[in-house]
């Protein structure tokens, strides 16, 4: 049982009413190509910034991005894993909020990045998302045709628990959406994708925005695909781009029956972080 | 604060004594060039293999590598991971077994080897140390001058909770005596290390013995030293040789500093592993 994924490298603009076009347009040709499972950059209808989150902001229910992007899924009739939006949610406060969308346009899981971008690497790379974001408290999952499938965003990939318990609760892949900086990039985007995939036997994919070298914050790009032997399959460049590759579930079955780490852990040694 | 970490990538043979004798010899070496921490492959004073481990298994207490092992921590002065040996054990049980010595030749710690080796891929690799061996249930560090110190023994290094748990505890380092082979160590050998390092943010070592293409189960070689950032700082090909590279308490806290990934997870969401 496969099915083709696509992840859509958007080249992401200033404008929020373009990005929706040109996402639209990106999907509609992924599942031309075969895609049955689609995936967005994070914040792929906005510039990534804490000024411009409040600005380009919207509701879950009826918001503009969700309406398109349920349009989207419905019409290119796929799996669409939205990327993320800045939400303005209960009480005022906002998130980094991924949509995931079903071939009937209705919504199947919303995911609040759980683990907000806080670094300071002097002279490198500073960055706050919790001056402005609030986070989720939720491990996201839904069911595709091909098996259950675990979300995050970008930083939540540093966090090793959130694909341990994913897997553990039967998912087959693990996917990102995510923008990764010019520093971080090239030392750990891909290192991490391998990682979360070798250590749990799934594939792991990672959905960048295009590189602007005039942004604020400039996208390492690079969206890729690792399986589950934790070789990387497919990936891109910076440019705008769409990369395909198909996840195979029984690769996965394979992959965990030659090397049975899936039934071998030692919970007498230490907790099972997925109970 | 650092120390100079050696690995010795031991040609073993099947005479135990000649093994004893190579490896007094590599940590002298190791000392005089300014190790103070010295650690040995996996079986280091035998041949890897079910068939291998009860006629070399010796006691745990003043059995013949015990002795030397101690000698020449005490001799050198170094802090000396003592790579792995069959331990006959209690109830006649086999473990393979670590130990850990002191410069004044005391015995630290002692690790016995948690994930035993059983994988199967077809054509490929087919291993069951379970058939011979019993598992340890003990997570292991000791106190070096630099910092707390985790070990665990090559098949351990698979399973991501040993590390975090070091890690969580204090642990600046990580370090596996380990045997890898012809087919998972062009896999997965370096890319367990660096998801090790990254995610606990640690230095990581691996100690393998020389490749040996006449024996029966086939070493990969290549022993390393990743840092805290995930980066491979040190390396070996396949032959006997010994590998250096300075581990720095500094470079952990920075690393740790910078990208605050053990300040900011979400116990909240998911267990702490640890606890």
């Amino acid at each position: 049982m496969t099915s083709r994924l696509a992840l859509i490298q958007l080249a992401v603009t200033a404008s929020k009413e373009a990005n929706l076009v040109n996402a639209r347009a990106k999907v509609i040709e992924a599942a031309e190509k075969g895609a049955g499972i689609v995936v967005l950059p994070e914040c792929f209808n906005s510039p990534y910034g804490t000024s411009f989150f409040p600005k380009y902001a919207e509701p879950l229910e009826n918001g503009p991005s969700s309406i398109a992007l349920s349009n989207m899924a419905r019409d290119a009739k796929v799996y669409l894993i939205g990327g993320s939006f800045p939400e303005i949610g209960p009480n005022s406060k906002f998130f980094n909020t991924c949509t995931i969308w079903g071939p009937n346009g209705d919504r199947l899981g919303v995911h609040r990045k759980v683990h907000l971008f806080d670094i300071d690497i002097p002279g490198k790379q500073t960055f706050k998302e919790s001056s402005v974001l609030s986070a989720g408290s939720e491990i996201t999952t839904f069911d595709s045709p091909i098996g259950k499938i675990g979300v995050g965003i970008c930083y939540d990939i540093r966090f090793p628990e959130m694909a341990m318990i994913a897997a553990r609760k039967g998912c087959i892949a693990m996917i990102y959406p995510g923008a990764f900086n010019m520093t971080t990039g090239p030392l750990h985007w891909e290192l991490l994708q391998r990682a979360r995939a070798i250590d749990n036997q799934m594939y792991v994919a990672a959905c960048s925005p295009a590189r602007d070298e005039t942004a604020g914050y400039v996208a390492w790009g690079h969206s890729s695909v690792v399986d589950p032997m934790g070789q990387v399959v497919a990936k891109l460049g910076e440019k705008e781009d769409i990369v395909y590759a198909d996840l195979d579930v029984a690769f996965v079955e394979t992959s965990r029956a030659n090397i049975p780490v899936s039934v071998q852990r030692r919970f007498d040694v230490y907790p099972d972080v997925s109970k």
